[in-house]
């Protein structure tokens, strides 16, 4: 099969294993070949699509870019629009462009769903670039397939599929010069480290990769489920706070709060009693707890005397610290 | 703390964490500088010890290298044996000759649990390794601390930090010239691949993979045992076998063959049902199935529909295939 024809075939093959999907979808296009070809052979899957273009601006011409973009996509079939956006600086350039981007795609979708055109070599570099933070499954799980409203249809297709069929296309795509600076940690993930792997793993690093993002996902959605399961059980009435006097040197804790009774959790395994406590943190306002915090509060739990107090983060006006006080975890929070 | 202080902490940390450990054991020692640091620490840390060098007769004065060995070990107040294995060619020489060397600690134990020197270094390496297969959670959860009779005291150990310890001990370890030579997959990994992702990454990488192979361990030990409650409830009767009149162009199953209730699999979430399907395999006599043939089977369960018939492997005298009648899945040999 050519390239076109297996891009449309696992669009197509997408479409009708999420019926969620629809006939009727965005698609993010950067005018680069993976989200060209998406482009192209989701309106040749059949699909009605409006492209919905990102302009960063943060790079000289980038509205040049986006216009030929916008032309390509009208070319092709579908409809097409730029959105401008203004991209901040909170945790560095890549962050806050992915984050300035989505935040205009799922204002510009209008109900539809989002197409993605991640390839099975971006989930690669995404699983390796999750194991440098070693916080488990969830980090190493990659990206889903579809997770509404963002479908992801080429996570099977590789890179070089994509480059193919635009080129049996006759389409020719934008080659952002971010995409070979050295500087960002995943280009030379794709560059260095990805091809040194597949050299000493004698190949097929990609598609291991893939499946075990996918394996990893499976794993995940049945323990969080179970977690889900095992929080609602070990919650104790949000409005049930304990007494002041209980809490020497610190403020009640606010109204609202959660409070957990580790009784219900020293049971279960590790896994799910873990996946408790980093729910229950967020739910009381922590920033995403580090592996070495979830483990202090997990010491808690399984530990019926312990006097710790364990800090778990919290905003400028205060800190949050999480103790025990007979079978019950609460959170006091420590103004500053 | 100096790193004979570290690597006796780890030690002295790892027996009071499992006492199933106790106070006598014995260490697996090559005269490297991983056991070699282990062995005088595990005495240095009040173990009873007895060290038992393997040696695989591989390389030209391996026996020498074995007799140096047990001297350092009775210097430091080890009790000191040499097992001489043969090492056969099932798999390549690596897998060869670990075979033989878990055969022969495992046949000289008498009883004690044997202590392993793998260190962090060597766990990174391991979830690597097994990210390479891409079959999931179990392939990339690494060793574990205490899977009995084997225990790993120093998986959150720095190979740097044995090395400083045999140095501060006035001890010279023998360095195996089979870990510099880049033909095998795991020194590549080791030279090549973990500094380069390191760098990349910004540091911790091994940490990281530590920490992920601890957690998916977790994960892995709460899917597997749902798993088996499952497993328990699908079996249907080993006795009970099909019809041949049901089982065209087959020869029946043999007596003892056990068939599954697709029915109390179907509503199982993927993690459960690939695990039941594994398991399923080994009992009846498939080695192990690679993710193309669980996925396969797993298809089997959740189509009632299906007429496939799948092929899972076997021995020279039969193939096995796997096939679903109404909610029954059962296995047919096929002679060759």
């Amino acid at each position: 099969m050519d390239a076109t024809g297996a891009v449309t075939r696992a669009v197509a093959e997408f479409a009708a294993a999420y019926p969620g999907v629809g006939d009727e979808v965005c698609v993010g296009l950067s005018g680069g070949p993976d989200s060209l070809a998406l482009m192209a052979c989701a309106v040749r899957a059949g699909l009605r699509v409006r492209a919905l273009v990102v302009d960063h601006g943060l790079q000289a011409g980038s509205d040049a870019v986006a216009s030929e973009a916008v032309d390509a996509a009208r070319r092709l079939g579908a409809e097409a629009t730029v959105l401008a956006v203004r991209v901040g600086s909170a945790g560095g350039m890549e962050a806050a462009a992915r984050t300035a981007r989505y935040a205009a795609l799922d204002g510009a979708r209008a109900g539809r769903p989002v197409l993605l055109a991640h390839t099975a070599d971006d989930q690669a570099e995404t699983v390796l670039l999750g194991l440098a933070r070693g916080s488990g499954t969830r980090s190493i799980a990659g990206m889903r397939p579809w997770n509404p409203p963002w479908g992801r249809p080429l996570l099977g297709v590789r890179r070089s599929q994509t480059l193919a069929a635009c080129a049996e296309l006759g389409l020719r795509p934008h080659h952002d010069p971010h995409n070979r600076d050295p500087r960002f940690t995943r280009v030379r993930v794709r560059s260095e480290v990805l091809p040194l792997l597949d050299d000493v793993l004698h190949g097929g690093v990609v598609d291991a990769l893939g499946r075990t993002a996918s394996t990893l996902q499976d794993d995940n959605d049945a323990l969080d489920a179970l977690a889900d399961d095992l929080y609602g059980r070990a919650v104790i009435g949000a409005d049930c706070v304990l007494p002041e006097a209980e809490l020497p040197e610190a403020e009640p804790p606010e109204l609202g709060a959660v409070i957990l009774d580790a009784a219900v959790l020293a049971d279960a395994p590790a896994a799910l009693r873990t996946r408790v406590v980093r729910r229950w943190l967020l739910d009381v306002g922590a920033t995403e707890p580090t592996h070495r915090v979830i483990v202090a509060v997990d010491s808690l739990v399984c530990d019926p005397d312990s006097r710790a107090q364990v800090a778990i983060g919290g905003d400028p006006t205060a800190r949050l610290v999480a103790t025990r006080t007979g079978s019950r975890l609460h959170i006091a929070r420590h103004p500053r």
